[in-house]
């Protein structure tokens, strides 16, 4: 039997049991979980050292091995993160809806654990931990494939984890951690049906697409986001640039984060060389159209590819558009349904906008930078959805659970 | 361009048509319809008769033409369930959740269409209009792949569904049939992503396999269902009896119906032979386990392959079990997740019992066969969901729409 089966059969022998555990059962063990990883930070740091040589050797970029690196900080933060995930609500056990029949049926359809829940992530070892405390809390197995760029550091995180565990009323079992660094065991992940009731990517668009095209595990797509802000022809200048550039620039790296800027004909022309300005001053290169390089004469043009790219990084689309309508095309046409904004003063566009644009998040007047668990008051995130079925949007601890009907009678037979 | 795709792609523009309609608009157009599909009932039975023609000429079976042959009555019929989804409340536009954010956003999560809804099912054509009706109802645009052998009967409905739309706020393109009976046009349509939005099966299980196993398009996985009714120590001898019979022989057909008897071995050693008895007179044919031969000599040996089987028939599995942690075990070998039943008069048993076994719906006396959407209560039924994403169990209408989150502010950037 493959480690990838054999690990995954035990998650799932786990989660039966995790089914049944209290909210308190699943809180304690979380926070001796969090003790012990603060408690075990020093063989934490010597492990994730032997990643960090072994990726230095191999030529690894220096953000990506700072993304890597763990000290006394960073697992201190990592431990609060399952603190916080035990402070909040636990959406097992809620009622979603109750009935009672004319033939007197009492159904009622309860919140479950999905069961046994695949992560498939890159780098970060934080990831690791943070992918446990929101899978058992939410009284759900995990299996997780990390890259192998920090094997060293989620091997020896995920042994601490089991240690804590074993003190615990959470089997160890539910938490297992696929060692085979090569692609073939992220494979069989994606056709466990039967064993992982669901599989999550994390990560770059690349890993995301594999498991998309490969999986028949059912999946929650996360991630890629080329989102847009629209400058409506009555929109406030101050705003639209305060708006604008902090979706691009706050944190460019990020999936919420601004690619490309639609600007009204009208707008664009009082105004579009000094917003062009800002973004200069802040480093952003500028890709337009050829009517963008009429006003802004310093500015690249931009190709379809370049409409269709994730920069995430410090360089913006700008496109002129004649109107709304020419907008939400270029949105339908480009978007990836994560996170569109219109700046308006306009009520009734800001209206049609939000309700014709198909985007997980439609914002009127604001910054895309806010589709983020945290933002959205959830208290966590387990990445934000981009597809329509199951949960679309930041996803809370429910979007980690199912529901199941439990209906009581008193004989009743179909007539 | 391949036909699959040129429709489809109609089918998209329309769907940002159907999305901004009122629920009064949809409703009409519904109405429309079903008065069309009734006045033109003779040109629908002259085509039916085309495939039952070629249907008696390639050997189908009298079940099959029976399924696939339409008369008045039954247009009748399929036009008043038409009739029945326009008195259903329409779920688009309800509010979710509302959240006000300390920094003064307002966050509204909103239920949306999905947008393109593909149906890939068999032969019987009131699919087609059940179909239509559920997904215009909801907002969605809806891609038709039905069967070749009621390609006649499908051709005539949908054009005469194009005509009555043709009159009303719905687009005729919200609806499309695809025509090429080869298998390599459900292919196409199982890896359509970015223009079909969820996938959902209506048929056999070599069908719904097939979907699940290629598709790239999110999938609803509905129909296959192992059910059990476990007969515990403590039960009613009178109720277990009937709701065992009933669940297997109300509508042997269906998914919902018992597949396997699990009895409590002291209760068998009382009561399995009366039971059994019952059986044999509705005509049903038993395979049982050892012990099961022990009490009732005349029945059949099982194997495992029989306890993993669909029989839909007058076919039932029977095993005597230790105790209910044996009969749980056995469920969640074979189980389909579908629907299971414990009959017993220990309170707390049935308590585990339905908190421990993994299926959509539970059952404490009753028979497994109420697993419906009628019966529950929702007015309609897409299917029943046996999978944990998205839906599970009876499907009404709220499981073919999406979320979105509407978000307003007055110029909210992030710190």
């Amino acid at each position: 039997m493959s480690e990838v089966i054999q690990k995954t059969k035990l998650a799932k022998q786990a989660a039966s049991t995790l089914n049944s555990l209290t909210t308190a059962q699943k809180d304690e063990a979380l926070l001796i979980t969090a003790e012990a990883l603060i408690a075990n930070s020093d063989v934490i740091i010597a492990a994730n050292e032997e990643d960090l040589v072994r990726g230095r050797e191999n030529g690894t970029s220096s953000s990506l091995l700072d993304r890597l690196a763990l000290n006394h900080d960073r697992i201190r933060s990592i431990a609060e993160g399952l603190q916080q995930i035990v402070e909040l609500p636990d959406p097992v056990g809620d009622i979603l809806e109750q009935m009672d029949r004319p033939n007197g049926l009492h159904i009622v359809k309860r919140r479950v654990p999905l069961g046994v829940i695949g992560i498939i992530y890159e780098a970060r070892p934080n990831v690791t931990v943070d992918a446990v405390g929101l899978c058992l809390k939410t009284g759900n197995s995990v299996v997780l494939r990390g890259g192998s760029s920090a094997l060293s550091s989620n091997r020896k995180i995920v042994e601490i984890i089991h240690d804590a565990l074993a003190t615990t009323s959470i089997p160890s079992h539910a938490v297992q951690l696929i060692e085979d660094p090569n692609r073939s065991s992220v494979d069989e992940m994606l056709k466990l049906n039967g064993l992982l009731d669901v599989v999550i990517p994390r990560g770059g668009s690349s890993l995301i697409q594999n498991v998309v095209q490969n999986a028949t595990v059912p999946v929650i797509e996360t991630g890629a986001g080329i989102c847009h802000t629209f400058i409506d022809e009555s929109a406030d200048l101050e705003m639209s640039t305060a708006i604008a550039i902090n979706a691009k620039v706050q944190r460019p790296s990020v999936c919420n984060s601004m690619e490309t800027l639609l600007v009204h004909e009208t707008f664009a022309a009082s105004h579009l060389n000094e917003i062009a300005q800002s973004f200069r001053e802040a480093g952003v290169e500028l890709r337009g159209c050829a009517k963008t390089k009429e006003i802004v004469e310093w500015a690249l043009l931009a190709s379809d590819e370049d409409y269709a790219t994730e920069y995430n990084d410090y360089i913006l689309n700008i496109k002129v558009v004649h109107d709304m309508d020419e907008a939400m095309a270029h949105i339908a046409r480009f978007g990836t349904k994560h996170s569109e904004c219109i700046v308006t003063e306009n009520r009734s566009h800001a209206e049609r906008f939000q309700q014709e644009v198909d985007a997980a998040a439609v914002y009127h007047n604001a910054s895309t930078r806010f589709t983020d668990g945290f933002e959205f008051g959830f208290g966590a995130e387990i990445g934000i959805s981009t597809q329509k079925l199951h949960a679309r949007g930041p996803m809370g601890l429910p979007a980690l659970t199912s529901s199941k009907y439990i209906i009581d009678g008193h004989g009743q037979i179909r007539q």
